[in-house]
C-alpha cells in the first residue's frame, strides 16, 4: 500500500465559474478518484488548510506527493516550502503536475527558472513516448491525443531531465518535453505536463495511468540512507597530519 | 514469476583447477542457486550446448538473460548473438557480468570497444552506490566490500551509461564504474563489474542481492511495442508532393 | 584549419529528376559550398569512387566526417564500415544528416536498429532548441522553420543521446529528437534530422549553421588516447596470486 | 579574451599558518597566477569586499567565475548568492572548487544538500579521467596523481551529473566523482573536486590546465538567450477559447 497526497491549492476552483464546471470538487478530488482502483492510500490537501494540510504528520508519512499549483504559488510559505524539498531529498516521491512547474519547491528542487513559452487557446496536445521500456510508460500506447489543451512551449529552463520519457506536439507549432524525471538525493520526482484547470484532462484514463504508474515508479524503495560527514578509512594507510 | 536464463560459457570451470575448485559446477550453478529464494523461474545455458543453449525457443521465453564469459567469447556464433541482440532490442533484459564486457552481444549493443585496464592480483575491491535511489541498489549498504578481485581500471569504452549505480575502488589506485544501465530499444541492460572466475564473488549474499534487483529492474514491462515505417498524419493538414 | 570530409551516396541525384533539380551536383555539393566560409579543408567523397572515396589515406586525414545515405546503405561495404566505426571510436567527428540514420556506420555505433516513423507529405518542421548554451546551437534562434519536409516521427529507436539539442514539431502532429549527440570511444557523434533530397534544406543557411557548428564541435582535441590492456599498480599493495 | 573573476572567501589564509605557509597571498592569488598564461583577463574578489567583491558591475562583466569557499560560507549573503545564481542562470560559467560545494551559490543550483564523506588525512588521491574526448580533459593524461589531499567520499548528494569527467580513487578506499558538469538555464557548471587549503594542489599544473580547460568550455558562446511567456502560434489553426 503506497500513501500517496495529492496537494492542490484549490483556488481557481472556487472562483472561476469555467474551472467549477470542469472539476466542481477540485482538481485533487477528480485525481483521488481517477486513482481509486489502485492500492493506493490517498489523502488529499489544500492550501487554505493549516500547514496548507501538509502537517509533519502529514509529510512524514506520505510516500508520494502530488502538486497541483496555479495561481497562488507565492501564498505557499516557505516553511512548508523547506520541509517538502527536504522529504523529497530524503525519499518522499514527488510529482508535479502542469503549472507546478513554477511551484516554489519544484524550482527549489531544480535550481533553473522553470520558465516556458504558454498560450491558452484550446489546441490540441500530442504526447508521444520517446522511452517505451520505461515504467511510467507502461500500458500506454506510442502516444496520448488531448483535444483541447494550454500549450507549453520550449525552452523548458529544467535541468537536464535524468531520463525523457513524453514529448508533446502543439497545434500550434511547438514541442514540450512533457514527462520529465529527476533524482534528488533519495527521492524521485516526475514532472508530467498536461492539466490545465479548463479541460477535462484529469478525467482521461491515459492521463490518470500514467500518474498511477509514476506513483509506483516514485515510490521510495528499502535502500540504504546515504551516510555524509567525517568517515574512517575502509582501507588502512599511514596518514599525514598537517 | 520471471523467467531467468543464466547463460555461462563454463570453460574455465572445466580445464583450470583453481577455478574448479571455487565453482565445481560452473560459475552458472553457483548464480542459479544463490537466486533460488527468489520468485524466479530459472534456467541455464553453456556454450558447448547445442545453439548454446539458446535456441529460438529458450531466448523467446526469457525475460532476463544473464551472461559470464571470458575466454571463450569468439565460439559465440554470429548467429546466436545476432538473436540474443535483437531480443534484448525486443525488450529481453540483459545483465551482463564481469569480463562479459568483452562478449560479442554487450559489444554489438555498445557500439564501442569495450576495453579496459585489468589486473590479476587479488587485491581489494570497494564497490560504492552512488544512486542511493536506484532500485538496482535496494538493500545494499553504502558499500560492498570484496576482499579479493581481480582489477578493472578506467577508462572503460563504453557509451556514457544511462544511469551509474556502482563506482569501484581498487587497492592498486584505479576506479571503475562497475554498476551500469543502458536501454536499446525496448530492453533494459545492466552491466555489473565483479566476478573473476578465481575468486568466490558469486556467493557472496551482496553480489546476489545486486543481481537479483537487476533482474528485477530489467524484467520487460507490458509497455507498447514501438511502431515503425510510413506513418499517416494524426492531424490533418495539406499534403504537398513533389 | 579542420579537415572535413563530406560521403553522400550520390545516387538520387543521378537517378531522379526531382532531385537533380534541387542538387544538381549533388547533396554533398551544396554541402561542401555551403560551409565554404569556415576555415575547414573540405573533401568530398561518394559511394561509386574506389573504396567509396575513403581510403585510409582519406580516413586517416578527416577530422570530422559527414555522412549522407538513403537509397544504397547496403552498397557501402563491410569493411569500410568498419573502418568508419573504428576512426570514430579513436576521435574522428562523426555528423549523421537525416537518412543516414539507417547508415551501417551509424547503426553499428549505436547498438540499436535506428527505425523511425516517416511520410512524405511536404508538411512544415519546426526546429526548437532545448539546450540553449550548447555550442552546437550558437548563432541559432529559438527555432527553426522549413515549409516542407520528409516527417520523421518518435519513436525514434536510438540509445539516450548524450545531449538532445534540438527537437522538432511536424504539422501532422509527431514530434522528433532532431540534434543528438553521442560519445563513442575518443570520438564525438551529432545526428542532425533534417535534409530530404527533394527539399532545398542544404541551402537553408540556419541548417548550415548547425552543421558548421557542429564540426567545430566534433573536431578532436588533443586528448590523451586511452590506454587499455594489463596494468600495474599506481599505488604499491601487498599482491595476493592465486 | 574571456573575463574571469576568481572568488575566494580568503579566510583560512589570514588566521591558520598551516594554509598561510602554502598560500601566503591567498588561494585566489595561486589560481590568478597559475592561470596566467592563458588569454583570460583575470579579477579576483573576496569575501571582506563590499558586496563580497561581487558587484553588479563586476558579475555583469563576467564571463567565467570561479569560486572556493569553506568555512565562511554562510557570511555569503543571500543577497549576493541570488546574483551570482541568477547571472549563472543567464549564462556566465561557474567553477566551483573543492569545499565550495558547500556554497550557497553551488546548493542553489543543485537543489540538493550536496553533502558529502570527508577525512582530513593527507592520503593519496589518483583523479582518473572517464571522458577522454571531453574538452575539458584536454591535454591531461589519464591520471593524475596527488600525493597528500583531503578525502570526499560518495555518496555525494547532487543531482546526476550531465557529463561525469573525472572520478577519484582515495588510498583509504573511497572514491568520488571529481568532475562534473551541469547546465543551469544559459550558464555552464564545472564542479572540481581537489584543494584542500592545507596542500599545495592549485600549484600542480594538471589541476591549473583542468581549470583552465573549465573556464573555456564554460565560456558562455552568442547562444540566443531563450524567450518565454505568452506566445503567439508559428502554424495558425483555430483557436477555442473557454
Amino acid at each position: 500500500m503506497i500513501n500517496v497526497t495529492i496537494w492542490n491549492e484549490y483556488v481557481h476552483e472556487k472562483i472561476h465559474d469555467e474551472v467549477k464546471a470542469v472539476y466542481p470538487d477540485g482538481l485533487h478530488k477528480a485525481i483521488a478518484d481517477g486513482l481509486a482502483g489502485e492500492s493506493f492510500a490517498i489523502r488529499t490537501a489544500t492550501l487554505d488548510e493549516p500547514e496548507h494540510g501538509l502537517t509533519d504528520e502529514v509529510l512524514n508519512t506520505t510516500d508520494v506527493l502530488i502538486w497541483w499549483g496555479h495561481m497562488a504559488h507565492e501564498r505557499v510559505s516557505d516553511e512548508i516550502t523547506a520541509k517538502v524539498v527536504r522529504r523529497v531529498q530524503q525519499g518522499m516521491g514527488f510529482i508535479v503536475l502542469h503549472s507546478g512547474h513554477f511551484s516554489k519547491p519544484f524550482k527549489a528542487l531544480m535550481g533553473t527558472s522553470c520558465d516556458l513559452k504558454w498560450r491558452e487557446a484550446g489546441e490540441q496536445e500530442i504526447i508521444w513516448c520517446v522511452n517505451p521500456s520505461h515504467p511510467i510508460a507502461e500500458g500506454i500506447d506510442s502516444k496520448i491525443v488531448l483535444d483541447h489543451e494550454e500549450m507549453y512551449g520550449e525552452f523548458f529552463d529544467i535541468p537536464t531531465p535524468d531520463e525523457l520519457v513524453f514529448v508533446s506536439n502543439f497545434e500550434g507549432g511547438e514541442v514540450f518535453r512533457s514527462g520529465c524525471t529527476f533524482r534528488r538525493g533519495s527521492g524521485k520526482i516526475f514532472y508530467f505536463r498536461p492539466g490545465h484547470e479548463t479541460y477535462p484532462t484529469y478525467y482521461k484514463p491515459e492521463v490518470l495511468k500514467v500518474i498511477s504508474n509514476a506513483v509506483k515508479w516514485a515510490y521510495p524503495a528499502h535502500n540504504a540512507q546515504p551516510v555524509f560527514g567525517m568517515s574512517q578509512p575502509v582501507r588502512p594507510f599511514k596518514e599525514i597530519l598537517v
